[in-house]
């Protein structure tokens, strides 16, 4: 199943798509959910009643709907760096013995399509393409050989990264949580439509060309390995986030680097996932 | 006022606290608000109401209920690193030319009174006494001579962190994150009763022992600027809150250092503001 957040205009809403469709769930069965967090923590209770509804209830063109986030706003956006070794190259960092996090604020995630900000004090923003991994019912503690029992589903995402405040200090946070900068969706695709989330091809255009054609199977840290690991530290709760890493070919790597500018038009494809597609924007 | 979130074994209230009796506005005034962020975020309109309920509603001994964080899940949990001189020196860090900011997850907020978990996997938890501010309208971009005015009160607060987790990579997220190491209390006293902010002891105690002992008028980058530089990045909102810094006088910082063991009281306290006072268990 493929689970949105929505808006036609008015108060969001969350829906199922299918074929080019949308079935919002806050109008036909409005008190199923108050919201994509609150489905995801309820699924196991819900889901029949979710697959029943998006099979009768009244359809929109998807095209007449803004998609926002599948999740507004996370609890947590947790991101792991440094987990594919042709990335790890290109930043000049050696390959990591242990698993380095870093996170988004919540107030960054962004719609798939909307535009990306690029601030006033930033003359470095870059893109990273990304499996996302929304977990489900979360925990503490989880085993790696049970982690993908925890995880809801599937999206794409950019961790797009202002360099210059990511590098300016030992601490890459603020660099990494600029407003707009947490684009994910372009929905949740439901972890049973997933046979394997480490099959996964990751690709990035910028206006077009190329720039980023990897694989999840090329991963340091699988994301079984990463929610073992955070698991550890802390409770994953229903509706946080996972940004996976990101494959070489981000602009801080070109040669010399290349960073976004106002017009240019970033796309992320995940396979079987969908994609992200935002034009830049100059803060106003 | 004092405000407070708590529990006597029921749902989280909100309430006022004064003179060691708590006033239940989620029993006396049910509407007013959802919860601590909620009534912040309503502050300008219900500000009245809640000094009349504050005023004229039944009180329930402050000892007889349990203090929960005063804001249970705050959205954003930001602090900032490298604050006060004598702090950088123990540290071997070099006087930092811009702010050094990290994060904690909302999920490691903690009661002020409740124990503080002693990870399984960790071997070096330690304490750090800090001021924490709560945003109150919030806003991006505030100018530093602004700032005070998004700000909606105070607390004690101890940043708890794993210093093992801390350093195993360059990013310090998850040595920061883990469960119940985001205590915070034991009240938000509202900004009109805090004349000046930077002049306020911050001290903490194991087991009596005076350990840390400064005074925010010593802060490297003061409250002003902290919002300031962060809300060039991010929009801030109703009831998160910022972690200040520490001083000298941390556990890792002792000759040999000395982290916390289970039956260790460690307490915290912030002029005009409470204290915290918790004792260290191993997790189970």
């Amino acid at each position: 199943m493929k689970l949105v957040t929505f808006t036609t205009g008015g108060d969001a809403e969350i829906g199922v798509v299918d074929g080019g469709m949308v079935t919002s769930l806050s109008r036909a069965a409005p008190r199923l959910a108050a919201g994509m967090i609150d489905l995801i923590a309820r699924w196991s209770v819900v889901e029949g009643e979710v697959r029943r509804t998006a099979g009768s209830g009244p359809k929109l063109p998807l095209k007449d709907v803004r998609l926002l986030p599948p999740i507004p706003r996370p609890g947590k956006i947790l991101a792991i760096g440094l987990n594919y070794a042709d990335h790890i190259l290109e930043t000049g960092h050696e390959m990591p013995s242990a698993q380095v996090w870093f996170c988004k604020q919540p107030t960054a995630a962004h719609g798939p399509y909307d535009p990306i900000v690029l601030p006033k004090v930033s003359k470095q923003v870059d893109y990273e393409a990304e499996l996302v991994a929304v977990m489900g019912k979360g925990g503490r503690h989880i085993p790696k050989d049970r982690a993908s029992e925890v995880v809801f589903g599937y999206c794409a995402g950019n961790d797009v990264s202002a360099r210059d405040w990511q590098m300016a200090t030992s601490q890459w946070l603020l660099g990494k949580s600029f407003d707009t900068h947490a684009p994910f969706g372009p929905w949740i695709t439901t972890a049973d439509e997933v046979a394997d989330p480490h099959v996964l091809g990751v690709r990035s255009f910028v206006n077009g060309e190329k720039r980023q054609d990897s694989n999840t199977r090329h991963f340091v840290f699988n994301v079984w390995d990463q929610i073992a690991h955070v698991s550890k530290v802390m409770t994953l709760e229903p509706g946080d986030i996972i940004y996976t890493g990101t494959p070489g070919g981000v602009g801080m790597g070109m040669k010399p680097p290349t960073y976004l500018n106002a017009g240019d038009r970033v796309r992320i494809e995940v396979d079987q996932l969908g994609h992200l597609e935002a034009v830049c924007q100059d803060e106003e």
